[in-house]
């Protein structure tokens, strides 16, 4: 993992930032700030871009590449419980939790590159310009409302109710054909129920001819049967 | 259900909101505008005091009683998120959600009484001034992380975990002898657990005798084997 002060980049660091709804349209001086201390992290695939429970003194922007966000179990399970893909901002709520360090473990998952922004630049960014704080506070209670909507639909579906609305997830992503962003292993730690039982619903439904495929590669053959089942999640507002 | 302007309470509502970590030692003046739109309400047993999906205008500061946060499943079962009680703030979290609705029901538990604080009157405290802002992110930044734990451990957990875990948070807020804030249908449905599921372990554990009691007045005799039970959703920090 390298880590190198950057300078040619910095345009594309604020062209990427600028392009998220929370950043868009701010005062230039403020953008330029925000990425006035940043640096490029370059990582090969299957690297730790940073630890839970270290200090948490800098959110990234994924530049190229994909970042697993995971925690390990007692028994060293990996829970993933996000993907973040090109553009995406990481850590950028945990810049304002109180105990100052990352609630997860962040990964790449090929080799990637990353912009590293400070936490100082972001916090003294909210308490320059209010308005940017209201964005913060607005995206940070959407993610709040998400996060209670799951454990009410976690509480309330069953195994197959949870792998249809999976599958119709990554349906609206990536249309007709699926791959599955990561191992069936994972997948059932994801979705809180066990690996024999995520194999057994997926070769349930193949003989069913509601879906084909194999390993990571999949085809959704009866999407109406899938979103019956996934139907208790979708929420109206 | 009754709505009247307020007056003479207008020092309790100033005091119990500045008795919250987020408002204490603000400027005099903030508060007052804070709690210058300020109703008050009263509201008998089992009323509402708003329900999922209304326009959030207000957010609630409990003054005397119990506020139950839930929604209804499709079937009408009650899922009961949350207990709110006395000097506790309600929907806070809701003012800055971009959908701008309530995400659940708020529903008076005895009867009670509530100041009614205006949203557009928080929002501009948070513009006006700053550090109310920074200290609002940090509020929903960590509220963001406990939810991502909850998620995390509801995947992760069985049953018996799962109410172990809450017999001891109720432990340790009432101490020796429990009385169960819910009703055991409601508790099955806050834990995501089926009814007889539930009447089982109760029974279970007091057979062995781990526990003691019925309905909803109980003692823990054997503290430890909950502990062990529970000690998976225990996070270092």
């Amino acid at each position: 993992m390298t880590n190198v002060k950057f300078a040619p980049d910095r345009g594309e660091c604020l062209r990427l930032l600028g392009a998220l709804p929370q950043f868009a349209d701010l005062p230039d001086a403020l953008m330029a700030g925000l990425c006035e201390s940043a640096t490029l992290l370059r990582a090969e695939a299957g690297r730790l871009l940073f630890r839970e429970g270290d200090p948490a003194e800098h959110f990234l922007l994924v530049r190229r590449g994909c970042v697993e966000m995971l925690r390990f179990t007692c028994d060293g399970e990996e829970r993933v419980f996000h993907l973040f893909r090109e553009g995406q901002l990481i850590a950028e709520a945990a810049m304002f939790m109180p105990h100052g360090r990352y609630p997860m473990n962040a990964r790449s998952q090929g080799s990637g590159e990353f912009f590293r922004l400070s936490r100082n630049a972001l916090r003294k960014a909210c308490e320059n310009h209010p308005p940017l704080a209201m964005r913060m506070l607005e995206n940070l209670s959407l993610r709040l409302y998400r996060q209670v909507n799951e454990v009410d639909w976690l509480t309330a579906s069953s195994a197959s109710q949870r792998l249809a609305a999976y599958l119709l997830g990554l349906h609206r992503r990536q249309g007709e054909r699926l791959n599955l962003p990561i191992s069936q292993r994972q997948l059932a730690t994801h979705l809180g129920i066990r690996p024999e039982s995520l194999s057994r619903l997926l070769s349930d439904w193949q003989q069913a001819g509601r879906i084909q495929g194999r390993l990571r590669q999949w085809l959704l053959c009866d999407l109406t049967y899938l979103q019956d089942l996934a139907s208790p999640a979708v929420r109206s507002f």
